[in-house]
């Protein structure tokens, strides 16, 4: 049984409960892996477990599943936790706080920063969790869908979940530029190609009239200065302007 | 043939390029309509077009794939579109910037509301989108994952996709209490609650010794303030009070 790395205060738990199809159990622990949860827990799992559905399912989130404890209700399941939320697709009559996976993660972000233990319950394939389930709760999770079409999975959910946690405590910039090995050009190289244009256009009588030549080679300097171009890319340009005024034969 | 109720500019268009499985397509299709995507564009289905295994597979979001439109190539597919993005799981050795669905989003909204059509490429569910295919696009977005972990398949990719176009578009609030058909109690109800504990304890000799008294009142007031009670809350702890002092017979 290969260990986990995180531990088990450091993310949400993930909950399932009562979870029918070990494939469903499999691709769970999958979700949760894309993102970097891996202590999952299962309240009385339909096929007993383990279960070699979920096994072959998970394929490398397999050792999710081997350090996945199993337990016979959702209160045992949360009794070490601090604060409970509860996943379900509609509101349940019970008074709850409802929050967007978005602003639950958020939360639970500063809870688990304050060394609280967080888990996330989630409901059997089709009918969701009960209401005696929610009840363990402080709070319900609701991902704010298509008011027409719902037709989230369980591993869907599991994965929108994920993805709120990773995507809050992730540094990376939004953008960044893919350089492939070369690099932006610096300012000189621009303007000397500038030049370079300049030049072979003048020669060929491109900037005419007279009188809006200027206005001509600021739109020029304008565009290249704007392209945001590789040293390679300047170079290109270079020979690509030294081919098209060559004298042909 | 259902008509959509987007126009084909309010939202960005996906195009599944050389996808495989029929089941895919129709699970890409449910994807996107959980959050409001319906224009879906598909450049050589392996299988051809229309495809039965989609189609069962798409349920209520069938009329999505009735509307598709069916290319013989990327250029062909997105040829009306303004800018268009590429979706890949690692860096490609083109110079491109590269997003997180978050980034790309924000990007898209903006682009949208100036009046632009934008596309999403997905590649085939194994090998992904080809860098002949890359080359078509203005930008990469490129799902932040586990580094050491990476499973996302098709349908999930587009979920994720639609997920983030859906969140950013949203006015709802990331919080809202569920009330379940009560209402908040007003201040007034909570101070006479109050009065009621402090009359039931005294009688009891709870605030005692005297001098701890109004510390103790004070935490008291303090916890009944907190809790946010409802009104039907409220006149529970009301009832609960006079009967747990009624005498027993």
């Amino acid at each position: 049984m290969r260990p986990l790395a995180t531990d088990l205060g450091a993310a949400p738990l993930i909950v399932l409960t009562r979870p029918q199809m070990g494939e469903n159990i499999g691709a769970a622990a999958r979700a949760m892996l894309n993102f970097g949860l891996e202590h999952m827990r299962l309240v009385a799992p339909r096929d007993g477990w383990p279960n070699p559905s979920a096994t072959a399912m998970a394929s490398g989130a397999g050792y999710v599943l081997e350090n996945a404890g199993v337990f016979e209700d959702v209160a045992g399941a949360v009794a070490d936790c601090d604060y409970v939320y509860a996943t379900t697709a509609r509101g349940r009559g019970l008074v709850k706080p409802v929050l967007t996976p978005e602003a639950a993660m958020e939360e639970a972000r500063a809870m688990i920063a304050a060394g609280k233990r967080v888990a996330v319950l989630f409901g059997p394939e089709r009918a969701g969790l009960e209401n005696d389930d929610v009840a363990h709760a402080n709070a319900i999770i609701t991902v704010p869908v298509n008011p027409g079409f719902y037709s989230l999975n369980l591993a869907q959910c599991v994965l929108l979940t994920a993805y709120e946690w990773m995507r809050q405590g992730s540094n990376a910039a939004g953008v960044r530029l893919e350089l492939a090995g070369t690099d932006l050009a610096s300012q000189i190289e621009i303007e000397k190609l500038g030049d370079h244009f300049e030049e072979k256009l003048e020669d060929t009588g491109f900037f005419f009239p007279p009188e809006k030549a200027p206005h001509m080679k600021l739109n020029l300097r304008n565009m290249l200065g704007r392209w945001g171009m590789t040293r390679s890319e300047v170079q290109t340009l270079h020979g690509i302007l030294r081919q098209l005024v060559r004298p042909r034969r």
